[in-house]
């Protein structure tokens, strides 16, 4: 076997191209197998594995692109190299038969009413060619990959003053006005309207709705690293606040991997701003309940599909927030796992969280003796049961901790767990009901919450206990899922919306889009029959690497 | 305000009685506060927010009774500190009154058909009577906290060699045989049995299941550490096999927060073995799947909690697993969520499992161009994609992957995802079919997955696409979900029992129990008609540490 390569150093072709040429190439007579690659380090690692790596093709660097061909026949493989240019020929002549504008702006004249450039160019060149889409005043649908998370940062940003989308960097997917971008399945109209910063994860979602017999208003793709902490789901947010004002959208899908904690609690805010029901699958996340309010949690794509398709069935009422109370929750705890339940329903609602015993270690509570902001503690914690009774059985340092959270002006709920049974306190709500009258007395502002965990067989006798509390004023719950619902629906966090709003009326006009990359993106929007425009793209300087930091120095 | 206060250095008491003791100080004419504690920093500092620290009080060392009183009153301080000894004679007077053994070894005597031995002596003495009572042949129900790892391991590996259990430490709350042990609410007995390394959460679903009409056969609990990878959920699973023998248990309910990776999967292993139908709370972990076999995974204690009651209430098939297919998985996605997702539900079962796209670190493939163990690889991913298409629209790489699978000995099942939709490739079976006809005939061991998310409006046609697969034997599911449960199926790992086991009918013997420590959790077993004996145990030296160490060196 001989392999023969060419190499043509720092020049652009489209990847079409390259895979049909490949394809050309190890169908000629005699040839055993091709590789048409740019010869970045893992696709040379990729060749070697295909035994279509030579010493020649080793020294190719990432901007060259490496044309390869392997043949028993030394003389059909060097023949074959030698129609490659013939080969990229036939490709160029297809596309020349149309006219072709050559930039955005001759395409912006040739289709005024587009609202959408979709960009599918590689990466390097993506950035430029997404703030030009923007300066024309255009959302982005942006394909390519390998975009610095700093670029989109700006982009994003710029859009979001301007009341654009831009949805990616690396955004397989999109359904707008019922017209599929990029990689998308056919799908009903109808009345779920999506957000996802998951490709794959956006139509399977979308395919599982249409196959329940459900449909889609929009489906809003974000690019995967719209929800870090850099980029502060920027593209999300105009998502929900886009899909909340659409009176089509009845049913909302949020799916993303998990999101950075702080994103988390900001997107949640966001959620339940809609008023909508939202089904949420953070994939991968443990949810936080079933439900709390109008936010439904799923655990899977197909579960995610098959509750939405249920709420669009439904009248659902428009949930309406309480105003934040304004001050913050003291949990004061004797069950650890209780604690711990109560802290995994809240934990990105209320925010800042401390403990004692953090499910994440930035909400550890450093002096547990001294809440801070929303504070969950666990008093029977070994720190606290050296040479003492655990809570359970001794009410004092609970007592003790209770006075010192009414004191504290910046308490506003005071939760209690009470759990009776065997070898607990023969009476422990006897001890605590007087101190929380007192409490009630001194800071009538204060809420009282109590979890109690009891059987009508316990000693302590469970409905006497709930009486006892409900006489001073406590609101009793018996699990720790209904008091994290309560308290969730207090603390609905309100979200400043600092976005300039996407014009809902103009986003609905019939989808008409300037295709910049990949033709097939092209012809799958106008086989949709959207109207649209493919620009004959080519990177400066052909993408001559070298000529391009010449013309890149002249500009500077 | 003046401070009183008495330190006696190395003194042991009681929890109890040193609560007691604050409690009668504090009623004292004219005093108005009092501490009573063992002199640990942390103790020290809560005295110091109740305003009862004094510059003398701070001297106090960790094994020094602190006691302190506070009064308007300098008299009235002094009288009170003088009647320390009396108010603790009172306590002593009142247990001497019964007849009570000095040691385990007495107790046993008195009663010898006791299985049990309770221990909740403080920590650092906690240890050396658990092993005691393993020698003699009794299962330990370790209540003791601030009992180290490395003791907690050896405890625990004795007790299985002897088939005999070690709850704990730590461990609140049991019910064995009817009788709650520690902390236990009061609950019906009937057909589900609970395994938790959790104290509350065991109280919350077993006081759930019998306000929601069930009852409980056995709840044994495991301590918080168990399923730590050091531990190796030693007792967990000891009380899966225990609840899988005992025909009395109809439903499994297993809690504890998310263990160690490996000791999921030991678990889930030993949980799948006992073929009743297990419901699964980890806390904080996001479940892989509603229902996986006989597993059940539930999110919240209140959710179990119904699950294991509606369980309890049909008939549930014993399920049967096959037996390992003895290869690897190998995922070739072009959907990165998709294999996110897949890989999400099956990390606890097939392991090792590696991904260019990991859940966690430890799942890095390092070399993404091969496999090794369990792979699940998207060939989506940048690295992939630069100059190249990506793999929904060219099937070049993947089908080069495949060839490569197929040559590895190591490969079982091989997965494909087949997204379908506007700008993917117009017919991509065509290509893979031939490929996986090929493999097959290479290969006739190997099986074939394919999910295939599509709808009856994509432009290839979903069901002519399925029928091609299906055409050259590939099994196709329309979601991760139904390929993750059936992958789960084949791969039911077989779990080596290596434990003495646990004598059932033994176990199942009316509870009878020797009590160490506090005496209330003696009472509690009493006062529910079970035989106990408490121990009037006093650490060794009567708990002064230097006459301890004097001892201790005298041994060697």
């Amino acid at each position: 076997m001989t392999l023969k390569v060419e190499i043509r150093p720092g020049t652009y072709f489209d990847s079409i191209v390259l895979m049909q040429l490949q394809r050309k190439l190890a169908a000629l007579p005699g040839v055993d197998d091709a590789g048409v690659v740019m010869a970045t380090p893992a696709n040379k690692e990729l060749l070697e594995g295909f035994e279509l790596l030579s010493p020649e093709g080793v020294q190719a660097g990432p901007d060259d692109l490496l044309i390869v061909v392997k043949s028993a026949d030394e003389n059909a493989a060097i023949e074959a190299l030698g129609q490659v240019n013939q080969l990229l020929q036939e490709k160029r002549t297809a596309i020349s038969q149309a006219f072709r504008p050559h930039s955005i702006e001759m395409a912006i004249k040739q289709l005024p009413e587009a609202a959408w450039v979709l960009i599918s160019t590689p990466g390097r060149y993506a950035t430029d060619v997404a703030n030009k889409a923007l300066d024309q005043g255009k959302n982005v649908f942006l394909y390519s990959d390998n975009v610095s998370q700093n670029d989109e940062v700006h982009l994003k940003q710029k859009a979001r003053e301007k009341g654009l989308l831009v949805m990616g960097p690396d955004c397989g997917t999109a359904i707008i006005n019922g017209i599929g971008l990029g990689f998308a399945n056919r799908v009903r109209v109808g009345d779920i309207g999506l957000v996802a910063a998951s490709g794959t994860g956006l139509q399977a979602v979308t395919t599982h709705i249409h196959n329940l017999g459900g449909g889609v208003s929009q489906a809003i793709g974000t690019g995967g690293r719209d929800l870090k902490a850099e980029v502060g789901a920027i593209t999300a947010i105009q998502g929900l606040e886009l899909l909340s004002q659409d009176e089509d959208t009845k049913v909302i899908v949020l799916v993303s991997k998990p999101p950075a904690a702080e994103i988390a609690t900001k997107l949640l805010a966001a959620a339940r701003a809609t008023g909508k029901p939202i089904v949420i699958d953070f994939i991968g996340y443990p949810p936080p309940a079933r439900q709390l309010g109008n936010l439904y949690f799923a655990i899977s794509l197909e579960e995610t599909a098959e509750l939405a398709v249920q709420l669009a069935d439904q009248e659902n009422p428009l949930i309406k927030r309480n105003d934040t109370p304004g001050g913050y929750l003291r949990g004061l705890f004797s069950g650890g796992t209780l604690a711990y339940e109560v802290m995994l329903g809240l934990q990105n609602v209320l925010t800042p969280l401390y403990s004692n015993v953090p499910i994440s270690k930035h909400q550890t509570l450093t002096n547990p003796l001294k809440s801070k902001a929303h504070t969950v503690v666990d008093l029977g914690e070994d720190l606290f049961t050296v040479g003492r009774l655990h809570p359970m059985m001794d009410n004092d340092l609970r007592i003790r901790r209770l006075k010192q959270e009414v004191e504290d002006p910046e308490s506003k709920i005071i939760l209690l767990d009470i759990v009776l049974g065997e070898g607990a306190h023969p009476n422990p709500v006897s001890e605590l009901a007087p101190e929380i009258e007192a409490a009630k007395k001194q800071r009538p502002d204060l809420d009282f919450l109590a979890i109690v965990i009891g059987t009508d067989e316990d000693p302590q006798g469970t409905s006497d206990q709930i009486e006892l509390l409900e006489n001073v004023g406590v609101q009793v719950f018996r699990s720790t899922n209904k008091a994290v619902a309560y308290i969730n629906g207090q603390y609905a966090t309100k979200i400043e919306s600092t976005t300039t709003q996407i014009a809902i009326e103009e986003f609905k006009r019939p989808l008409a889009a300037i295709n910049v990359g990949l033709e097939t993106f092209y012809e799958s929007v106008v086989g949709q029959d959207a109207k649209a425009v493919h620009v004959d793209w080519k990177p400066p300087a052909g993408g001559n690497e070298k000529l391009m930091d010449i013309l890149a120095k002249m500009k500077n």
